[in-house]
């Protein structure tokens, strides 16, 4: 915990806020609406506010002016590159290591197909039982699909972190690729990366990471930590529209890997009008078909601030929001049947804070009519998604205080928030 | 070739459009800009003209007001299932066969694996060697993924049509699925959608259609040709914005084929939090991840013109304009080297009309340089895609009166149009 984690008054994260350099980039975004605070960015980022102009634009003047020499006159096509340079540095990737396409679901797809052409024989996937349900659906879907034509494949789910890297650590571990989620969705913990990556290698494995909970806000190094491919949800932390595109990452030592989903858009010299797939360099084959003009340009509005941001400073400016989340959640929420979920020490941290209570559903509906947006996740938890380029520190202050006056006044107990909420 | 099909004016030709109760639906679209004439609806339909505010709507109420209520409270996991079943007549299928959902080439993928889990053991898929790239490039890629686990699995390029055909009334054919795209997209002819799904059918194959180029054109009935599978461009005719949101349809009688690409958001009650697959009921379950709210919004804005269009209308005035435009063809530009390449006659064309010279290239730049937009296809072809809800026969009156003067006056030759287009 940092010296600004006790004694909160309002009045004293003003001053903070007022002293960071981080505070200048709430500028770039759609202005809060007076009165609320919607912590979700775990859910759906905050929109940059030259969004509505931008995609006025887009319509006007690319759709329907330009028509089809859109594909050949803009860079409509080059998007999914350009997004991507945009945002590796945020996730510690080269410039040409990440393509921005698809969703999470269909690049964590691609990837295991990465993965399996990287190792073809005995094709064991290892994940924890807790992964965020997708990262499971595809993987056993995968592993369902390799074993149903004839080949060797199996999802392995371990019960616990512990029993990860112990397997890891055993003698013979026989995993082909390990694929975890770096932010748990619940409890927002965090795996350490590079420890982690470290000894999937050491095991012989090859390490895939889900980002999706912290790209856009925790300090991610996949070249530092050698990781082999990662993908990230675009639409959370990294602010590129609900149900923007998603991220995919290659390391460059697996640029020469034949992708198994083969599309025009990843051919060479994309769109490829050749018979034959030949596929392009690098990250470039994992295009599939065409991508939505209009998504990708939602995105690049969050691109274009994102490159200017360093990574460090984002980290540093998310751990200490954290911070004051739960120093606030201590110091207003104490005895109110509050505990902390998410670990006090900032570098165990992903995307969000969670705190537990046992009318965590209620709770976050008594919230929501007070204007305070934040998440339940069953059984008992609450999220709070923190956008370090958005919130302050006050806007923490606000949301703690609604929930304080909730939980004091036993707001939360009206039967109409009794329904449940997502 | 219809009555209005000789002897054109363009008076002749306002007569026409004035008296067609089909040129009503122009004035749901953006007004197109004066002098102007854009044939490029095989390439990117024109824009339905509520699609800005609409869009902005969006962007302010939806993304910056609702926030992650967004998921819950509005419709936007919902649209894939609305959007499919709004366009499903179109092409002959019941509202709850088609989903709206990622691109082609990843529809396209999906949907050989249902395919293939129907047939499992030697699975040779059947095409012909001049189908669309990206189809030649995803069945290749599939049938690769198939054989590198240890099954059987094949593409087979028949040369021509013919030798498609005559392949499945061999002796012993032995093709698992047939993958055919209905329209050509150089030509512009079209396969026989119900006798040569029968064909396939009847040599034990499935059928599996690419309408890419014909669906929100031509007349299409899956249902009634019993056709197993098909994949459709949602942002050409169709006018769900460049690269929007592609169409799946899967028969009622292959409802429980289970997905090769599981993920959350096909699981039963979607999104799934159940670390368990199970599949959503029917085409639901080819849903993966988190579908693009923009995007699909832009979709839903051509799917609210969609559910009012009648299909045999539809197809009727796009026949008369596909007339009109071979007509003038011949009559304008009879002896300046333009040849047609479209089938005369209307039931065998597809969604564009093509017509070759010697100079396609430079004759599509010095169209543009008018204001003309046509598109070029090596080697030799110049398509004009004529969206039947939009453009009228005065359109094509004056795309091809500025033709005939680029042909007359030898413009086309000029050094700056020797650049290729696409």
């Amino acid at each position: 915990m940092t010296a600004e984690s006790t004694g909160y008054t309002r009045s004293r994260l003003e001053q903070l806020d007022a002293a960071d350099p981080m505070s200048r980039w709430r500028l770039k975004f759609q202005p809060c609406d007076p009165g609320r605070v919607a912590l979700d960015a775990n859910s759906i980022g905050p929109m940059p506010g030259d969004v509505p102009a931008r995609i006025d634009r887009i319509l006007k003047q690319g759709w329907h002016g330009l028509g089809r020499r859109g594909w050949s006159e803009a860079d409509w096509l080059d998007k999914p590159a350009r997004l991507g340079a945009a945002v590796a540095h945020l996730i510690g990737a080269g410039a040409d290591d990440v393509l921005v396409c698809d969703n999470t679901t269909v690049n964590l797809f691609k990837l295991l197909g990465h993965a399996w052409r990287a190792r073809r024989q005995g094709f064991r996937i290892l994940t924890e039982a807790a992964n965020f349900p997708t990262d499971l659906h595809v993987a056993d879907g995968f592993a369902r699909l390799i074993s149903e034509a004839g080949g060797q494949a199996e999802l392995v789910r371990a019960p616990s972190r512990e029993a990860v890297l112990q397997r890891l650590a055993s003698a013979d571990p026989d995993i082909a690729v390990v694929m975890l989620t770096h932010t748990d969705f619940r409890d927002g913990s965090a795996w350490d990366l590079a420890t982690t990556t470290a000894a999937a290698h050491a095991s012989g494995a090859l390490m895939l990471w889900d980002l999706s909970h912290s790209a856009g806000a925790v300090d991610i190094d996949l070249l530092g930590a050698g990781a082999d491919f990662a993908v990230a949800c675009g639409y959370k932390y990294l602010c590129g529209g609900p149900g923007g595109p998603s991220l995919a990452f290659v390391h460059p030592r697996h640029r020469e890997v034949a992708p198994i989903l083969q599309g025009w858009m990843g051919h060479v010299g994309q769109p490829g009008f050749s018979p034959d797939y030949q596929p392009a360099p690098g990250v470039l084959r994992l295009a599939t078909g065409t991508p939505s003009v209009v998504a990708n340009e939602v995105f690049a509005a969050a691109a274009d601030i994102w490159k200017q941001v360093d990574r460090a400073e984002l980290a540093a400016r998310h751990r200490a929001l954290g911070d004051v989340m739960i120093g606030l959640l201590d110091q207003q929420c104490a005895g109110l049947g509050v505990s902390v979920l998410s670990p006090r020490d900032a570098a165990q941290r992903g995307g969000h804070v969670a705190f537990s209570h046992e009318g965590a559903g209620p709770i976050v509906q008594a919230l929501l009519a007070r204007n305070v947006t934040l998440s339940f996740r069953s059984p008992n938890a609450v999220r709070a998604g923190i956008s370090p380029l958005y919130h302050n520190r006050v806007d923490l202050w606000d949301a703690i205080a609604v929930l304080r006056d909730v939980l004091v006044s036993g707001e939360w107990r009206r039967p109409e928030y009794s329904k449940l909420s997502i």
